[in-house]
């Protein structure tokens, strides 16, 4: 049913809803598979929440949107891209996590990402909540050195510290990112951003820094175009990561979520957001914050598999460009 | 409680949670009634989702819509119409069925509408899936050859088979009714068309037959007016048929359905094209694919309610004018 | 953790699932505690939906929202506004009802305004359905004299009676309130109007007293600055109540509701139209019809709480500016 | 698809989905219609539930139990019963209501059971919450006299008044009955009683009455076949009434409900006990408190319906064999 | 962290939330592997319910205990058993179905098992709507002759034809498969059957053929281990299958299902009643009707998946012993 | 409204879904308040769920059981103990957590009750996972020594460590209160232990130790009143604490939990075991593993309210008692 090792089974031989959930019906590849070396685009689930300071539940999210993202088909209608005939892709299954601790969590991702990176494989990851970006990105950063990074959101993600001082929560990974220099500010856009402040300072520190906010007002100013211009402009020729928290979306599409906040984007404006990525330097990206348990219509999970499916084109078309020329030399 | 055989129960004097549910609290006409030969538009639901290829459930949309259609009112506070006292409207309760036998079930569905064209009575059906829209243009066409059609859907619905060469299924209709020659591809406008492909070659054969399809970023581009003019121009003057997929619509209006797609029409950009198309030579109509198990708020059943008074308003004004004419020849 | 009596507790501090729940994580302060005195805006639940005519169960709203409202933070990020900043604010807990004696209801509510009224106490209420505004504007313009209004609902309740004559639903409040004496209809703007009309003449009779309707279509050709500029022009420097019904807002943003109609406003729009009121001579508002019984994922709720924290911002604006020359006299 | 007039449409043959929801299946028959007085028992829906003190939504019970109540077959396994082959059932629709007014609304409901009493049919009801079973005995006494109760329920519903002196509410219902005189205390048996009381003496004054009350305790002591033993001792031979609460079952079994109360009956135990009492004298019965938003999976308006076809077999079996001697003589 | 090839992944090491979803965390083996020969029980999931008569979903099934049955441990505790640790268990995947017809799928899924048993794989199959069985019966009896089968339901699934004549629909396989010869009734017991029926005659047919039926009231009157004794003197020493409808148990247990009958058998009860088939000749079994739509708690999903193991614990003992003399001879 | 100062506010003046929500409605006190030195039984919720392993949520079970149990009124019908009368109750509001840090929340919780034992306040405790249990063994330790313990649940708690090594998770509480000399084994009984192990092993060490488990089938075979009897002996007249695991229940009665297990006790059994623990020495208890997000129809809470609400009963008689010859004296 499966036309090539690395192609999806298509649902119009195998219905959608029969067969072993993966992630867009892709084959399912071990890290242990010599054929991991072959694969181009690993898709991983990073099942952990352990660093959510409200409502838990994101652990959940890797085995749901494998679940809705068997209804993900092959060619995007809007760019006639078909990242299953450019790169080969595959299901590398779940990061290790520990539940009940929080740093030795963040090493066993972190490790993970450190395995697919030898085999030169790019990441897109489906959360967990948003600090398991930060071990993928000092896993990248090993690589890359620090990288730029398209980040949509409703939360900065930058606050500095809770409950008396400790650091490291999903409000706060892309600070210990940036301090950590795997980040490079400087290459960062956060678009989408919103939501009342605990204070006036919040949100200086990231914009010190360098990084470029476009908030949900800004973004209704500029338009769509002019917003893509900005974001290519800030990140722009070096490798960059892909960072989507599906809270940048209003909750009406997101329900299924930690920390939602009324007042964001639209689907069909983040679709035309990621879509203008397409001719970065990818190199990763993934789609956080999915939690089921707050989801009852699972249309959440769906917006998070069709998401990470738009990125996938985009970084598919990014990676395949890449190497024609690596491969020409 | 009802001020005129054929007009709703008002809900000022019995409460929209009193009585029994029929369409819009209408009479409940059966087929064997001599009343029937009063009725111009006639309401129907047809339970049944036997095309359906993946998630199941629309055979139960009939009786939710008939639910929450209590809740609609009269007049139309945009264009002024009230069906109900132009049109003599009655719900004929639902088509006969067979859920164990697809090709039984679709000659039951067409005998029934077979029954009421005998009768001169205009159809506004509430699926079931979309095949459902087959049998009723196979028995419109019998009356008025091949049909135009205005189509609101996130897909063309012009596949040609699934599993391995079966050719009957909730995505193939429209691609069987060009076949059959009960549909002209040449007066058939599809509005909303997104979401992945198969391959690329997916859409190209309705286009091939002359179908004009504004994908969701072509109406995007052109706008509700543009969309509005390029849809009447291409249906003309001809009888014309309109088919409501209600996963035309973003699935955050339209959870409760099949084969949601993310980034589709808002419910007020549908109100408008469809009160766009108030002067057509329109015949009748459905609303298809609600699926209330896959909706927790019920929302998707006021939606499809809802939609289904604004067609029944185009209709009622269609039919009305039509016979003001005839009455004087 | 609450670093003024009357700051919200953080949440940076105390996560936001901990504590006790009151309106915003404000201090509780009981009507009989002289710490009322000290109030400048009291946050209040009216746990009522005696007058609703179709769904019940907005009483359950103010515990619900009560509930959702600790994930409000302090600063609007639009407007830099800082409500806890420049008033003292305070939960003062529920007003007493009857749920099975309408007229009895109607009188407790109003004694308890009266009360507040008497501390020089500013209202922002959480209802119950939309009945609850009566008693409200009652109390206030025992002290204000008719008050202006800025409404936004689906609906313009001005219904006049229901069900053989019986003139209290929620949806006659402002029929009776301007017939009272207490709503001044030359000073109502009524915002995001639409569904289906029981008959013809229903919404003739607020306009013809001097009511300005703009309806969803109005809504969307004036677009939002000109629908502010018009607002403001209508109910010009006089005491103004904002009343926000949920309803205001398309279902999909708010489907814990008893009438929900299709095509309404978004929450960003919602949004934008309330921070347009900062500088009107405000007195008080509400948020009402929040019913959690129809609210599967609770989004109605945090979309209830985060509007009122929109208008706790414009009216604390209001009263802080109001406060400076009186206490510079 | 009928079989008889007053047979139910047989799921072998129109699905169970389809068709137009009425109370079992049964032919709706007006209350102005000559073929009323062909009925021997008629179903009626009360949906009000304007006396209910805390959640509200028993409103939406009939509406919600005729829909399940499509799943009902004819033929009662245990004991043989065909209500259908040996009475005329039909659904005689929904009583009026007034949900803004408690006092109009019984009023109104006491007027359509008089009608049902003047053609002699037996009612069995579909609430509401349980303040509508005292307009019912109330229609029933005037014919009857005071009547004898078998009554299920987790409360007694003997309270004198809440709020301040209010003295109807669904919690008062039998109180009011026994004073007026149109319930007969020392033929009462309430069974499944239990849950704590507001203080020692709450419960004495149904006992003082004459009540006979068997709560959950005593229930499992004596055993289902004593308990029936008992109950049939106490109401005797006189004209019996019997009153189904839901929440007299455990609230797995029946989680929609306004006031439910853990360590309930079992369905089943129900069941038996409704079959225990075939041979009683019995005049009519009702099954109140389904309240569907707080019925997320439907199974309360399941047993609803499915109690209500049990009590309907008792109530067939003895109108049946009463008119046979009538009949004969 | 898989300690033997056919062994579960331990929670305690891999999150029960974490990785791909298979049954019981066992390995997923294709058919087309080698590795299928050292299988001795197969799990298989039939993702297919076209012989459902009123409410789908059951096709759904498969996937959502695959999800949930991450949960199941091994060893039985009240038994003893560790099905893992006496046979090669594995999860085979889904059979091929065909969602739009009904005798292809039945043709694919019989293929399927034709397969299994020509590698000596005994099947535990998960459903799917009850037609399931008959196809798997078919391929069983190809290899054991007619079966025996203890039958766990509310209902006897030996209806003839619904429709006007269709003879394969979800109450009718049992029916077929004695006609067919491919299940013995006299070797087969039928366990709590209840509801009401069409009419007098209908479960008439099955018992003359032999069949015993213990319906629900027979069952608490036995007591558990006389029905136990009754079920292993019926079947007697042949091959038997279990078939075990998850609406036998009460809707509480399991509300996402078909047609639910209240007043079933606990989960307990069920336990006890497959443990007790311990040392019977089996040969298979299967779990059916779980409908994901229908279960907002997911507990059907987890009583399936829980008696799942349960006849897998009874299974594999079966399977044990017999083996044991066979290698040794 | 409220009688006594430490009564709660009684459903038949103040509506029972009014108000601010507090455990069974009693007045909050904080730890600072002088009126902390009149409370004998404190009510507190422990917010936190960082010790699950599995599914998350229960975080959130403090605010919900909060809310429902607003529904529980004043005397214990069974027992009539009303224990407002005899003991001063309070809720004390929250204990402080991190949720983001297991070490350091265990601290926080410890501290919280070593201030109330300071009081000589006994703590009734709402979870929270059953984690939490252990920081309150250790401090009621330091007062008692070795505390005896009565433990409903599914599962025993003492396992040794997850994850390669970690010891602190709530599959581990008691293990590690034992090991720590918090909790003396040969004085704990756990009753209603079930569901499938890891290995054979696993339950050993707790027997080891001493604990007397009473699994489910030996609470069958033993009856009621046995198991109560074998309770009492266990745990002799030592200070006892009660902790209550709603997993022990069936699914059914409580879906809303991380770890739940079919075939576990009725809610009616519990109770009839808790009553039974009247007279015994108590000093607290706790009901944990309420997760709301996992609980649609809201059961859960309202049964873990009503236990609470039963432990209430049998500490208020044991304190007031112990009190009565310490004031004589």
């Amino acid at each position: 049913m499966r036309s090539h090792p690395f192609h999806p089974i298509t649902g119009s031989v195998l219905p959608r809803f029969a067969g072993i959930a993966t992630l867009m019906r892709l084959p399912l590849v071990a890290l242990d598979q010599p054929l991991l070396q072959q694969v181009d685009i690993g898709l991983v689930g990073v099942p952990w929440d352990g660093g959510t300071t409200n409502r838990p539940g994101a652990r959940h999210g890797p085995r749901q949107v494998r679940d809705i993202s068997t209804m993900v088909r092959n060619v995007n209608r809007a760019s006639g891209i078909n990242p299953f005939a450019i790169c080969n892709c595959a299901d590398l299954g779940d990061t290790p996590v520990n539940p009940v601790d929080l740093m030795d969590s963040l090493a066993r991702i972190e490790g993970f990402f450190d395995q697919i990176q030898a085999a030169d494989v790019a990441p897109l990851s489906i959360g967990g909540d948003h600090l398991v970006s930060l071990p993928i990105l000092r896993a990248l950063a090993k690589r890359h050195g620090p990288v730029g990074m398209v980040h949509f959101d409703a939360h900065t993600d930058t606050w500095d510290a809770y409950f008396d001082g400790f650091k490291y929560t999903h409000g706060t990974p892309f600070r210990r990112a940036i301090e950590e220099g795997v980040l490079d500010p400087k290459r960062t856009v956060q678009i989408g951003i919103r939501g009342a402040l605990y204070n006036d300072a919040e949100d200086t520190w990231g914009q010190a820094q360098g990084i470029r906010v476009i908030d949900i007002d800004e973004f209704h100013q500029l338009g769509v175009a002019a917003v893509i211009a900005e974001a290519r402009r800030q990140v722009g020729e070096g490798a960059t990561y892909v960072s989507f928290d599906v809270d940048a979306l209003d909750p009406v599409y997101a329900p299924g979520t930690g920390t939602p906040e009324i007042g964001g984007l639209t689907t069909l404006e983040a679709q035309h957001l990621v879509r203008g990525l397409q001719g970065l330097n990818l190199i990763g990206g993934d789609v956080v914050e999915v939690s089921p348990p707050f989801d009852p219509s699972g249309n959440t999970a769906l917006v998070g598999a069709t998401m990470a499916f738009e990125i996938l084109c985009v970084l598919a078309d990014s990676i395949s460009k890449r190497r024609l020329p690596a491969r020409a030399a």
